[in-house]
């Protein structure tokens, strides 16, 4: 606890909804930032008589809670919003490819991102996991906005919208970790875009690579049954079992999307420790089926929560991707009681926080952590009557309510304007852009 | 086509989405308003050139689309959101109803319609079908903001919230009907709350009383499978079938959920002309299921959208359900085009009007129909680049988005506020008696 006069922001008055594993919960709570971590959490009549602080903030009727952790996201896809429709995975990819080699330079992969970012830090995320060409920009957009960020190069054997050379992967990957490995808000990371779009050498190299840097490690996988058919074709061994034999799996491997995994499938998973990030809203909308979450919840494999991009969304929104995890495995279990609203809410802030390895540092009010903080209003009217502030944040609560955002307790968002970014130009430029995005799918046929 | 010098208000220069069977829309589209009734449609520049209105609204840079029709909902509920979580339907009822019991009388519920109805108001949705408690507090709640409503009394054998006698019921819904038959803004019908809840003399009574009137006629049916067990065992028949034994299936009757629904069932419905309104939301919350809406719309059964009530939600937010309704067939189906965003934005619009034979009045922006109308901003991160407003209104946009409203030509919302009732008063007096809501389950046990 640091001294009560040395808090560099007061937010005060306010519910505060901590998401640490006791699910504690303040009614009048107060929460202390110093050198952009949490200092002191408590109820606001317990902060000492003489706590003072450079900054404070009335939370007074409003509800303080950790910055949601968005686990897996292709922010500058944001770009083809839209523009591909109620097809499947592989079918949509292959326009989407297409649209995205056709307009995508660091000059619009830098517009696409901030458009990205803006729209998450309006909702309240502060962490995002982004895989995506051209990692610099987004990078250089992350640092601009003050979001905190997981990026870096992936394997990728077939020509890549960034027309790198596949061979110049693996040195583009390490070079992003060096140049981002004592970056506050960049964490660097490697990874593979999919076993069925890299071959095994490469997949291992990008591995090893993170291994060697102790950086976390991500891979789309068994997103579809096609996937898996198809890298049983390639490799005699479906998705999951071909990552274990390649020793792949492990505590720093993060699974995107692991939906169409068998029983001996999510054993490897658990046994390994490895991680998965769940993408509801992207699942449902491309067809590709419903993860075996609560099933991996119940065997210990840590479980964090994703937007995935905006054109399986069509909007990056973890209220709705949180409402998603919570209610639709209950459906599908005809159980509800198949996952707790408690669970659902981990996913989307601790979970993802552990699934990217930084739970240390991020995805709940705690003392020591980083102050990435959102407060959200509660003069809605689907925010009263409220019972419980953590089950409000699942059932009840939406982007819209996003008031304030602090990341490393520096203003990022206040009364729903960016504070370090135009929306206004971000959106003229996408506008501007518009008709040449719809060309490029439209031209080639 | 009316004098074009003769409209009451001009909604002119923003992108129209008709939300018509033929999917019209207009880049930059003009409306013009008569006598609460939309007098002209189509794209501005071909406005008369003497055209005049006693209102102007410039849209442009903004999107125009009819209000939203929500088939089935609990608007009082609202008092109760988030009090009961995690568990099924029936054990949910039980508590639920203990709560209702105390606290709901006719102020109480009045506030509830006016919580749910501010609700629904800012999120753009025009029209609402209720059942609930006290059917004329509810009506006085919509008259006053502005809204849409049709309800009524409904069969219910079991002891209601209400007090009152159940063989009062059938009486208080035809005084209903009689009261209300001519009003502009409230539809009457007659409803029964479930075959688990009710006698069949009781359903075929109410039955009877909407074939009578004219009358649309509502029931809960099939929710659960334990629902179709219990009626199986009360009355020898599953829901459906006991419903067309009964001689209650038809045109005019709108089955609520009709989840569990073999393909015997499926037949029924769809031969006998029978609508259904589809709740994803409290589908998924509940656990209940996932409804056969693909197939329904297959068979050409009329399929509309509805929130359920707030305490299976815990919102009552139609662009949810829309979302929902619109992607998460795909994935029960693992086929993205199981459904397409067209059909699932005509069960929220013009589906929910036909389910409730209001099709010819509401549901779509039409030469003749009633101005039901929401203009939504685009100045948001989720809503540019858009390439197609009707699929923009599936995938992209959100209630956040709705800046005005308008009910038969009249505003409901301008620039994100009631303009009929007090959102603040409404929120206070709600918190107010929040201690009490809790009390009323906690005290008993």
């Amino acid at each position: 606890m640091a001294a009560s006069s040395a808090f560099d922001l007061l937010i005060t008055g306010g519910i505060v909804a901590c998401c640490d594993e006791k699910g504690t919960a303040h009614a009048k709570g107060a929460v202390g930032i110093k050198d952009g971590r949490i200092a002191w959490v408590g109820d606001a009549e317990k902060l000492p008589a003489d706590a003072a602080a450079a900054a404070t903030v009335d939370a007074a009727g409003k509800l303080l809670a950790p910055g949601l952790v968005n686990a897996h996201c292709h922010l500058a896809d944001s770009l083809f919003r839209g523009l591909v429709e109620d097809l499947e995975l592989e079918d949509w990819l292959q326009v989407l490819w297409r649209a995205e080699g056709t307009i995508l330079n660091e000059e619009t992969n830098l517009l696409g991102a901030r458009l990205g970012l803006a729209e998450l830090a309006l909702s309240g995320v502060t962490t995002v996991l982004d895989m995506f060409w051209f990692p610099e920009t987004a990078a250089q957009a992350t640092k601009k906005i003050g979001l905190r960020m997981m990026t870096g190069g992936f394997a990728f054997d077939l020509d890549g919208a960034d027309g790198m050379p596949a061979a110049d992967r693996l040195k583009h990957a390490e070079a992003f970790i060096e140049r981002y490995k004592d970056d506050e808000l960049v964490t660097p990371n490697a990874m593979v875009h999919g076993a069925y779009t890299s071959g095994t050498a490469s997949m291992k190299a990008m591995h090893e690579l993170a291994q060697a840097h102790g950086c976390n490690f991500h891979i789309h996988a068994a997103e579809t049954r096609k996937e898996n058919e198809t890298v049983l074709a390639q490799h005699g061994a479906r998705v999951v079992p071909l990552l274990e034999k390649l020793g792949m799996l492990g505590p720093d491997t993060l699974l995107a999307h692991a939906i169409h995994l068998d029983d001996a499938d999510l054993k490897m998973v658990a046994d390994s420790g490895t991680a998965v990030v769940h993408n509801p809203v992207s699942n449902l909308k491309l067809g590709s089926g419903f993860a075996r979450v609560p099933e991996m919840l119940a065997r210990g494999i840590p479980v964090g929560l994703g937007t995935d991009g905006a054109v399986s969304g069509n909007d990056i929104d973890m209220w709705l991707a949180l409402r998603l995890a919570a209610t639709m495995h209950r459906a599908v279990a005809n159980k509800a009681g198949a996952l707790s609203s408690k669970e659902a809410l981990r996913m989307a802030t601790l979970g993802s926080a552990q699934a990217m390895g930084m739970a240390a540092e991020i995805g709940s009010i705690e003392t020591g952590k980083r102050a990435d903080l959102m407060l959200l209003d509660l003069e809605r009217p689907h925010a009263v009557p409220l019972f419980d502030p953590h089950s409000h944040l699942v059932y009840s609560a939406c982007k819209g309510d996003v008031e304030d955002v602090w990341v490393g307790g520096r203003p990022v968002v206040a009364k729903g304007q960016l504070v370090n970014d135009d929306l206004g130009e971000i959106l003229e430029q996408t506008r501007r852009l518009q008709p040449q995005v719809l060309a490029s799918i439209n031209g080639g046929d």
